[in-house]
């Protein structure tokens, strides 16, 4: 069995947005010469998610007002989390969006369905942060 | 190591729907000769969802329920995803429910505890659509 | 590759709460002698979740309030599934946090953040339930 490890960073201008990560845990992917197997994908932050879904920004702004609606930001004091911080709202959200995402590893490919694409879900940016990209296999 | 993959096809003749597709899962299992590793089962569909959970027509009915009230349907034009589509809510109820589920693999069989069970979510259906099935180990 | 498999046993007094499990999960990757791989942790009951998150008492404090607005446990009779029982809710919650948490193993430890820990969620405590970490690498 073999295996790779690679940090991935990224640092959103914004509380929060959405990004494309796909071709860069596909690089992973090629440099680890793994052809079958597992790679797991996950935001090393708490505030931050992994997931999958559709490259469309009306579907981003959507999420982006649903989750405000779940789980708003403000006002901050609602939540007992926030003494020092601002940022319970950002847990919360991570919840419903996930910490990793799993994908199999056919042929050396990400093996995917046709919409499928891999999102770094920033809900506390400003700031530079992590995810991890762990593949296993041979 | 081993490896296997297989995709199952469902048809859901609704919009909305649970299939268990546990013993389609175990079938996989027991061809791939696996009997120590792990399986991946993920929706290759951004609408739809792989969980697990109790095979009870009453918590389905919840779930419908439940998921309608969190991320309705209509009025569609609440989604800006929704131009050509009408299948935003479909992308927000499946990161309720997941894409994808990993179970461990033990002895051959699915390491579950008494009552989980593998579940298709289907949150935009009428049409074929595909779930994967990888595993790994020895 | 090697495995590894492990049941931890949790009874939470109360219906719900959160149990910091990441010692345990430790434990397991030590006896395991796995120094690269994936650990798999997954409640093995359908109304318990095992998650990540921070281990700050007053987010789990938000998290039971929110959970509470999301998938209210009252009235019980809301819901379908509670005919002999009452626990709907903890289906509905369970989903939001999650039934399962893959973590990277480098170098014989969990490839964590800065602030990652592993929690039990209960959602319909009072007896005795288990969790399953299964680990496989080399």
């Amino acid at each position: 069995m073999k295996s790779y490890r690679q940090e991935l960073w990224y640092n959103i201008p914004a509380r929060r947005g959405f990004v494309n990560i796909t071709e860069d845990v596909e690089k992973c992917l090629a440099e680890s010469r793994i052809k079958e197997g597992l790679v797991l994908v996950n935001a090393m932050h708490i505030t931050a998610s992994v997931f999958i879904n559709d490259d469309e920004a009306g579907l981003h702004h959507d999420y982006e007002q649903w989750l405000e609606r779940l789980a708003p930001h403000e006002p901050v004091n609602q939540y007992r989390h926030n003494g020092l911080e601002d940022n319970a709202d950002a847990h919360l959200k991570r919840q419903i969006m996930g910490r990793e995402v799993v994908v199999a590893v056919t042929d050396g490919k990400l093996d995917f369905g046709t919409w499928e694409q891999i999102f770094y879900g920033e809900f506390d940016g400003r700031r530079r942060k992590r995810v991890l990209v762990k593949i296993i296999g041979d």
